[in-house]
């Protein structure tokens, strides 16, 4: 049997590229002698059989979400296959970092089941990664489409909306409840479009169309700089490079969700 | 003003009904003085507008999921507005009683915006009530449904296959992948049907269809007591009570999907 394994290349959780721009993998001794470590699944693209592993790092990552413009450019330029691998193997590494004690009695938790679990071992919780759904909506009034600057944006960036779906929400009602909270907009027919894992920490993005029932925005301005209509014109200019507004980069969902919308 | 504050009614996690079968409702003073509460809304059905609390219990909910039959038959017989009341209610206090310490550092941690946080006084870590994305899904071949009855599910009774989303998937992943693990059969043409909360403890369970390439299955034996396959006629005459299988209940989402799938 060819079994090898391999440790993915994490400073912090900031991963490292190899000089051909992959993500860079060294060997299980390259771990830190008490470090956790977590399965990430079997690669068998070379032919033989090789046990990949993450390392959990002695932190997790109490940054601001998306603060860090290195790792977000380094995003940007991996392919797609370990765009995935490190996103997934991020959110379970820092997940892990985040949840050594048990939420339930206070006590220290040990990795279980190749670290896709921690258990207590004073009052026997089972503790799994969590994932949080995230709606993020499109929505369109008369042919045009809204979309928002977040605060702290920088000036000129919009994107699609988006927010939390909470406890007791279908997706359809939590799309309806984030535009109406941060446009002031009622929606109507909302569909499902596409879905992406985002690794800060572990969202899961879901994508919806939906139809604005006016374009009379009451934006809240603790979440949003500003909300706007573009026309379909102005938002194929901006994702051409050369219109009103600086659009989400190329591995955000909502980036995918404005190219479909102008298909559609 | 009008304004009045009631709190849910719940003995543990069971809710109380009233003599015409509604959610029973009490008074902020019926909780324990040192309770914690969760505001869950306001209610301006009968022209005023009232506040609505839930207390948490002293414990969570350490059962087996779904192993109440009391509270089974009793949700069943809740109208639409109070079941979906109940739900989100019961996941929010089911997770203050099981999230009472900070994952991060082990010191107790403390409610906060009106019990829709907690926030750590020794670390400082925030903590946010978690929603647990499921995918439920209808594989069908041919013509013929796939549909499954889980380990220690009663004779006869089949349902939809599900599964939690992992970090790092997206929802059409988790859906071949479940419908792999369990059924050994490979799937095309992912499409989203309809979501809903499900709070036991706190999923949003997220109904899709498939096509599954083959018949063949491969079933695995820790999770699934069986796997099949039923024409349309089975399942149209389960669904009418007079079928080979036993069906979901109709609060549950594989029921809603069922009747889909008959009138596609």
């Amino acid at each position: 049997m060819n079994w090898k394994a391999r440790l993915l290349a994490l400073d912090a959780l900031m991963p490292s590229l190899d000089d051909y721009g992959r993500l860079a993998w060294g060997s299980l001794a390259d771990a830190a002698e008490d470090a956790e470590l977590v399965f990430l699944g079997l690669d068998r693209s070379d032919g033989g059989e090789r046990a990949c592993f993450a390392a959990v790092p002695p932190r997790g990552d109490a940054s601001p979400r998306m603060a860090n413009p290195q790792l977000w450019a380094l995003m940007a330029s991996l392919e797609p296959g370990d765009l995935a691998l490190y996103g997934g193997a991020r959110s379970l590494v820092d997940w892990h970092a985040r949840h050594r004690f048990c939420a339930q009695c206070g006590a220290p938790t040990k990795p279980a089941k190749a670290g896709w679990q921690r258990n207590c071992g004073a009052c026997h919780a089972q503790h799994f990664p969590r994932t949080d759904p995230v709606t993020i909506m499109l929505a369109e009034h008369d042919g045009r489409l809204m979309l928002g600057r977040g605060k702290g944006w920088p000036e000129g960036r919009f994107s699609a909306l988006a927010g939390f779906v909470e406890p007791g929400e279908t997706i359809e009602e939590a799309v309806a409840r984030e535009v109406f909270e941060e446009a002031g907009i009622r929606v109507r027919d909302v569909t499902y479009v596409a879905s992406q894992p985002w690794p800060f920490p572990s969202q899961l993005m879901i994508g919806c169309h939906c139809h604005a029932l006016s374009d009379e925005l009451e934006i809240d301005t603790t979440e949003m700089a500003e909300v706007r209509f573009f026309t379909r014109e102005e938002v194929a200019a901006s994702m051409a490079g050369d219109g009103p507004f600086a659009t989400p980069p190329r591995h955000a969902i909502a980036h995918t969700l404005i190219e479909w919308w102008l298909k559609t």
